[in-house]
């Protein structure tokens, strides 16, 4: 097949700009800690690139009446395993609108360059066990691939000025999301092992 | 380009069984009421059809200890807007392992034949504004597409013989979660404009 230098160009810059902001992000330590490993091993390969990521996090959401997501924003977020006690203080604090405590997965993205290379990355996602991904972009030259995990945890846990669930309930969910948190962390090793075995 | 006799033979074949599927669904009224539109829509045009969907739900999951979604099974799902009082008495049964407490939202496969046609698909998600899917899969000849609408709660409401929750609480829940069938419903019906338009 004659292949279109202008779309391998493109794809190279697209790479490098990528690769630059990852490192970036890793120098000025605003990179996502767990990711790095598998960032950095893609960034090494010929084809593929990183170009977001999240290992996962329990956080606070606020929404204004009516509820859509571009009212909402973070009142609190945290990238590891929280204790009860401060998500509780959050809640203590002044608010309005409604707050959520979520717990949101993994979530990534690569780019790539050709379908047959974005077929690998569908099939490392199968053979990871990761339910939910594909691709979200299809042009030729240009790929890029969506995955995200299946740990979530979504309920209201204040409305105006009202704590809407009791301490002891807080305390038993919030120990639930740092388990899943823990399994999300799993989900993301599986995946990098097997990224290394299938896009080298 | 020439095109692949074969591939267009088995994509025809796919399509044919899947229509089968469908009219046997809709006629032993097991399809999805308010995807059953869609679905038929997409059955008369010449290059697309759908393999599964469902239009969002309100169910009871039971996960047994450790929590691994390959022990979960339903204690009860309801495809339309249900009373507090109903998923109480749910909760008052004879139950073991953890029930959590999910609204789940719209969910839909399309299958295609090409990679343009495909993109037809990525172009109507995002104008339609679902945030979340991609192609699962993307081999010549045969494409499929998954779309999942983003309203959710996910939240345990009992563990062993203890409810966890209060009734005042189960009752807000509730009421959130059948607002977001509301909201699931219009994206689905968004959705449906936006697929007539693209894919005709």
């Amino acid at each position: 097949m004659k292949k279109d230098l202008s779309a391998e160009i493109r794809f190279g810059m697209t790479k490098k700009r990528h690769a630059e902001t990852l490192e970036k992000a890793i120098r000025e330590k605003k990179a996502d800690k767990d990711f790095i490993p598998l960032c950095n091993f893609v960034k090494k390969t010929k084809n593929f690139f990183t170009s977001s990521c999240c290992s996962g996090r329990i956080l606070l959401l606020k929404l204004e009446k009516g509820e859509s997501k571009k009212d909402a924003s973070f009142h609190k977020k945290w990238h590891n395993p929280v204790k009860a006690r401060e998500v509780w203080n959050e809640l203590e604090k002044k608010t309005s609108g409604t707050l959520w405590l979520k717990m949101e997965p993994l979530i990534l993205h690569i780019g790539t360059n050709t379908l047959e290379n974005a077929n690998k990355l569908l099939d490392a996602m199968k053979q990871a066990g990761v339910k939910r991904g594909g691709l979200i972009v299809a042009k030729p030259g240009k790929f890029l691939f969506e995955l995200e995990g299946s740990q979530r945890i979504a309920l209201p846990v204040k409305q105006g000025d009202k704590i809407l669930v009791e301490k002891t309930y807080l305390e038993f969910v919030v120990k639930n999301a740092n388990e899943k948190m823990g399994k999300n962390r799993l989900a993301l090793k599986r995946l990098e092992k097997t990224l290394k075995k299938v896009l080298s």
